[in-house]
C-alpha cells in the first residue's frame, strides 16, 4: 500500500493510541470547506476530467513548481495551454520526478488520490508511469468519476469557492437550478474591483457598475454596487469574502478624503503609496459592510505576486512564482480594529504566510479581540509540520476556540479529501500530544476533534 | 484529581524516567521570585483576600482578555471596577467559559491553584461553578489564607515587586518594621520618569525632584534624583531595575545634547522620534548608574501597549489589548553596548515578546557580551510550549549559564507556586531529551536542573 | 566513554532503530568539505601542530566568544596573539570552564576530538586538564597528527579553503605540486575588492589589477581582473565562489549606471547607499560570469561583522562578535533573478543566519527558482537543533532535491569530522522520524540519507 492507517501520528506508543482513538471518533465526519478554488463549472457541466496530466499535473501549481525548480521545462509540461496535447507525455515527465516530492504534502496528497480513488498499490515513478496513466485514464470515463458523483463520494457537506463580484455565478446558478443537493457556495473576493493594481482596473469598476446598476464614477455608486453584488452572491449561499492583498494594512480615512482618494485611483493617478492607501481603506469599507449584511471576512495578506517576471508574463498568473514576504499584523489592523474591533457581530479571518506572526502578533490579537480569529496555516504551510507549528505557536494564548478548523484552500478538486485527511490526523497527534503528556484530559480532545473537524468551521463561516 | 503526577513531561518512557528524577530533586526547593507584580500592601497589611473573582478573574487579563475575544463583556465581568459587587454572577460566567481555557497555560495554572490550594477534584464547568466558588470562599475567609501565611506556604525565599520610583515605598518598609521574616524587595522601575509619552510626564519630573530634593528641571539635577531614588530603593533590598520600553533602542548622546533632550523633552516639545531618542539615552544613562550602584538591569521592550483604544478609555491600562510586535535588539543595543558592553560587573537582562530574536539576537549577543544575559521566556511566551521553543533556540549559542532561571512575572499571587512548578517541569523536560539523546549526562542535568532553579536566579539578580 | 553511540537519534524505539539503521549505511562515507575555512598552508607544508591551546581555543571563536561572555579575559586566553605564550595556562582556564559547553554544539564537536581523536575517556574538567594537555600535546608530536596524517585519518575526499582573488594560492599549488594525492580546492571570495567597506580597497583593487594585467580604474578592466582571477582559481580546483554581503541585495544597473557607480566608488567618494548598492549589483555581475565559467555561486548574508567595537579594535575581527541580523531576500533577489533566475546553467546556494526566513522566503524561492539551492543551516544555527529546524521548516515546500547536504564551514581542522558526524546524525533522526510516522518509506530514506551526505553536495558543488 502507498499509505499506512497510522500515518502522521506520533510513533510513541502512549501518544500514538491516544491519537487512533481520536481520529476514529472523526475520520468518516462528513468534509465542510468554507475556502476553496475549485471550478463550480465542473458540477454544473458534470462532465469528465480530461485526462491524468490535465487533472493532476497542469492546474497544480505545487506539483509544477518543484518541477520547475530542478530544470524541467514548463514548455515540455504544457503549463499554461488551454488543452494539454500530449498527456502521456506530461505524465512521464512527472512520474520520472516524482522523487522530487519525497518529504513534501504534495506526495502525501497525490498518494491518498493514487490509492484511494485510483487503487494504486506500488509508487509512481518513471517505471510505473504508464500503468498509472492507463489506469487513471480509465477510471475518469466511468461515472463513479464524473465531478458530482466525486463530490458525494468525498461526503462533502459544503464546498465554498471564490469568485470576482463580476462574475455571473452562471455556474452557481445552473447547479441550483438543476436540482441537485449539494451545497456548493461561492465566496465574494473583490481583488479585481478594490486593487488598483489589478489587470484592467477601471474597465472592471465600469462593469461593476452596469452589473449593478449604479453609476461607479462616484464612491457612492461605488459602495452601493459592491453591496449589491454581496447581495447577489448571498443570494446563492455565499456567507464570506476574502481579500488577498499584498499586505494586511488597513486605514480609517474620512468619507470624503476616501471618495477623493478613489476618484484619483479611477483616473489611474494614484502613485503606489495611495493604491495602497486604497486598498487598506477599502478593508474598512468591507468590514463595514460585513456588519451590514453578515459576510464574514476572511484575509491573504503577504504573498507577493508573480515573483518571477519571465514566468508571469510566459505562462500566466497562479504559475508557482507567487513567495510569501514578512507580514505586520500589529500595526497594519489597528486603523480597522480601532473602528470594529469590538464589535461582535463582526468575523474577520485572518491568514499568513510569515509564520513568525502566529505567537508574536496574530494569537495575542485573536485572543483578545472579539471580532478576530485565526485561519489555518496557509498555502505553503499547510503541511505536517505547518499545521502543527500553527497549533504549537497559537494555541496557548488563542485557544482553540479562536480558530476556525481545516480551509483545504485548493484548486485540485481531487486532492480535497486527502488534504482533509492530513488536517484532521495532525490536529490527532497534536491533541494526542496534550493528553500523553497530561496537559489536556482525554475527554476533552474527542470534543475538541469534532469541533475542530465540523462545529468551529460552520460557526465561524456561519454555514 | 485535575493534574496528573507526570504532566508535562516527556510521554517517551526513557525520557520520561528521567524527567521524572530530576524534577523530584528540585521540586522542593523554595522559589526565588526575582520579577513580578503582586502587591506588597497585601503583606504589609495581611488582610483576607476578599472573594474568588475578585481574586481569580477581575485582576487577571490572562483570563478576561480570553473571555473577551469570545464575545464575554468585560462590563459583566466587573472589570475596572473597584469592587467585585456580585462576585458569584461573575465567577459563574467564568465558569461556564473555563473550556475557552484548553490548552493554555491559565488552565494549568489555576487547576494547580483549585486543587493544591483549594482541595477541588472535579474540573470547573457551568456545572461546578457554585461548588468551587463557596469552597473557595470559606477558605479565604481562613488564616491560612492570609497573604503571609500564603507566602510562607508557597515555600517563597524571595519576592520581587515592581515600583515607580515615586512610589513611597511605605508597604516596603511597614513589612520590615512588622518583624515578619520574608524577603519581600522592590524592583525599581523608571519608565513613569523617563518614558515621555507617560501619562502625567512633566508632573511625574516635578515630584522625583522635590521627594529627592533636587531641582529637576536640569537635567543634572534630574540624574542625581534618580540616582537618590534608586539609593532609596536599595536601602529595602531592592536589587534590579525594570525598563519597559516600546523598543529596545539605546544612544549614547553626548551630556550635552541628552541636556538639551531633556529641555526639551520636559518642556513636551519632542516630537515621536525625539521621545525614542531620549528613552535610548536613558537606558544608557541607567546603565551608568547601574555600574556605580550594582543595580542589575532588566529590558522588557517590545509590546504595544493598549492596542484597543476602546477598552484601555473605558476599562483603564493592563487590561489584556498589549500585543507584542517585530524587536530589533541587534542594532538598537549597540550604542548602549559600545559603550558598556564590556564590563563585567555589569549585568542587562534581556527579555523579548519577538520569539525569532531568540537565535538571531539574543543567543548570539548573550553568548559574547560579558555583560547580557538572556531573561526567560516572557508573558504571551511564558507557557510550555514558549517556555521549549526558549530552551531549544537559545541554549546552543548562550549556553544554560547566559540565562538567569525563571521569572514568574504575575499579578496573580495564587499563580506563583504553579507557575513555577510549570517552569520547572518545562526545564526537566527539555534537560531529560538531552540526557535521553545522549547529548549531556545525567549527572550534568542533575546539577543544571538546580542552577536553573536557584543557582543561576539568585547570581543574576544579585540576591 | 565521552560519547554515547545512539547520540542524537530519537529515543522513542521505533525511530531510534530506523535511525540506527540509515546511520550504518552512510556513517563510514568519505567526507566532502565543500565549504570552509582551514589552511590550505597547513597541508603544504605538513608541520605538527603547535599545542593544545594554540589548536584547540585560540582559533576557535565558538569557544572563546562563549568564555568571555562569562567574564574570561581575552587577553588570558592570548587571542589575537601570534603564538600561545603559556598554552598550559590558557587550557586550564578552558578546561575549569568546559561546563559552560553543556548542551551546546561546541561540545559535542570537542569530545568527538577527545575521544576519536586522543583517546580521551573522562570529562574535561579543571580536575582533569593537564592530563588532556599532557596527552594531546603528546599525539600533536607524533606523525599520525600531521595535517595530511589526519586528513587522510579523515577520510576526506574533497576539502575546500576560502580565499581572497589577491591569494597567489601558492599552498594550493604546492600542493598540486608535491605530489600528494588529495583535492584540496580554493573558493573565490571576492568581499576584499567588492565590498567598498573592506579595509584597503582601493589598494586592493589596484593590486587586483597588477595580478591580472588589468587596469582596474575602470569598470571593464575591473570586471576583466576577476573573470582572470576567477579562472586562475579554476586551474586549482576551484568550483565556487562566495559572498558575504551584509544583506542578500541584488542591483541590475545598466552597465553604463554601473560603471559611474564604480569610479564613485574607486574615488572614495560613494555614501553607505551607493556602497549597499555596489554589492549589490556586484553579486549580479558575479552571476553573469558564473553563467559564463560555471563557477557556483555561495551567497553568505546577514552577519553584522565586529558588532563589538572595542573587541575588535583589540583583538581584531573574526573574534566572536559577529550577530546575525533580519535578513530579506525575496525583494532583495529579485533584480538577479529577473535577470538570471530561470537559467538552468547557474547554480546560487542561498544561506541565512535569520531562520525566519527558511519556511517564508527560501523554500519557496528555491522551491521555483531553478538556479537557486538551499545551503545548510549555517554558524550559530549549525547544531543539532538548528539542522532539524532547517529541515523541517525547509523540506515540505523546497523539498529535499533543492539543498545541498552539508558544509562544516569551518577553521578548526579538527572539528570536521565531528560535524560532519552531527550533521550525518541528525539527517537520520529527522529522516528515521518521517519514516516511523509513515510519511516515508525506508528504503527512500536509505537513499536519501546518502544523497544528502554525498550526491547533493558533489551535483550543486559540481565537484
Amino acid at each position: 500500500m502507498l499509505l499506512h492507517e497510522d500515518r502522521l501520528f506520533p510513533s510513541e506508543s502512549s501518544a500514538l493510541k491516544i491519537a487512533r482513538s481520536l481520529y476514529a471518533g472523526i475520520r468518516n465526519l462528513p468534509i465542510v470547506s468554507p475556502h476553496g478554488h475549485t471550478q463550480a463549472a465542473w458540477f454544473a457541466e458534470n462532465k469528465p476530467f480530461p485526462d491524468p496530466a490535465a487533472l493532476l499535473v497542469q492546474p497544480d501549481h505545487y506539483v509544477f513548481r518543484m518541477l520547475y525548480s530542478q530544470g524541467v521545462s514548463m514548455d515540455d509540461l504544457e503549463i499554461g495551454q488551454p488543452v494539454v496535447k500530449d498527456p502521456r507525455r506530461v505524465w512521464r515527465i512527472f512520474a520520472s520526478h516524482y522523487y522530487l516530492f519525497r518529504g513534501t504534502p504534495t506526495r502525501m496528497w497525490l498518494d491518498y488520490a493514487f490509492q484511494e480513488l485510483f487503487g494504486m498499490t506500488e509508487r509512481l515513478s518513471e517505471k510505473t508511469a504508464d500503468v498509472y496513466f492507463d489506469a487513471i485514464a480509465e477510471k475518469l470515463k466511468t461515472p463513479e468519476f464524473l465531478p458530482r458523483a466525486l463530490y458525494e463520494r468525498f461526503n462533502l457537506e459544503v464546498l465554498s469557492t471564490t469568485e470576482s463580484p463580476l462574475d455571473p455565478l452562471e455556474a452557481h446558478q445552473a447547479i441550483r437550478d438543476s436540482g441537485w443537493k449539494a451545497r456548493i457556495v461561492p465566496s465574494f473576493r473583490p481583488d479585481p474591483v478594490v486593487d488598483p493594481e489589478s489587470k484592467g482596473f477601471a474597465g472592471s469598476i465600469a462593469q461593476l457598475g452596469e452589473q449593478n446598476g449604479e453609476d461607479t464614477a462616484t464612491w457612492k455608486g461605488y459602495l452601493n454596487a459592491l453591496r449589491k453584488a454581496r447581495a447577489r452572491f448571498k443570494t446563492l449561499g455565499c456567507t464570506s469574502t476574502d481579500h488577498g492583498h499584498p499586505t494586511a494594512q488597513t486605514a480609517d480615512l474620512t468619507q470624503a478624503d476616501a471618495a477623493a482618494l478613489f476618484g484619483k485611483v479611477l483616473a489611474g493617478k494614484a502613485d503606489a503609496a495611495e493604491q495602497e492607501l486604497f486598498r487598506a481603506q477599502m478593508l474598512t469599507e468591507m468590514a463595514r459592510m460585513s456588519l451590514e449584511d453578515g459576510l464574514v471576512m476572511q484575509i491573504h495578506p503577504g504573498s507577493v505576486r508573480n515573483h518571477n517576471k519571465f514566468v508571469c508574463e510566459r505562462y500566466g498568473r497562479d504559475t508557482g512564482s507567487d513567495i510569501p514576504s514578512a507580514t505586520d499584523y500589529v500595526h497594519a489592523l489597528r486603523p480597522l480594529l480601532d473602528r470594529f474591533g469590538n464589535e461582535k457581530n463582526l468575523t474577520i479571518i485572518l491568514f499568513t504566510l510569515d509564520e513568525t506572526s502566529y505567537s508574536r502578533e496574530l494569537a495575542p490579537l485573536a485572543g483578545h479581540y472579539p471580532c478576530l480569529r485565526l485561519g489555518p496555516s496557509w498555502w505553503f504551510h499547510d503541511s505536517p509540520e505547518g499545521m502543527m507549528r500553527f497549533r504549537e505557536q497559537v494555541t496557548e494564548t488563542a485557544g482553540f476556540y479562536n480558530t476556525v478548523g481545516f480551509n483545504d484552500d485548493t484548486r485540485a478538486f481531487l486532492s480535497i479529501p486527502a488534504r482533509h485527511d492530513v488536517a484532521r490526523r495532525v490536529d490527532c497527534a497534536f491533541l494526542a500530544r496534550l493528553v500523553a503528556e497530561h496537559r489536556l484530559d482525554e475527554d476533552e480532545a474527542h470534543e475538541l476533534a469534532h469541533q475542530l473537524t465540523i462545529d468551529l468551521v460552520k460557526k465561524a463561516y456561519r454555514l
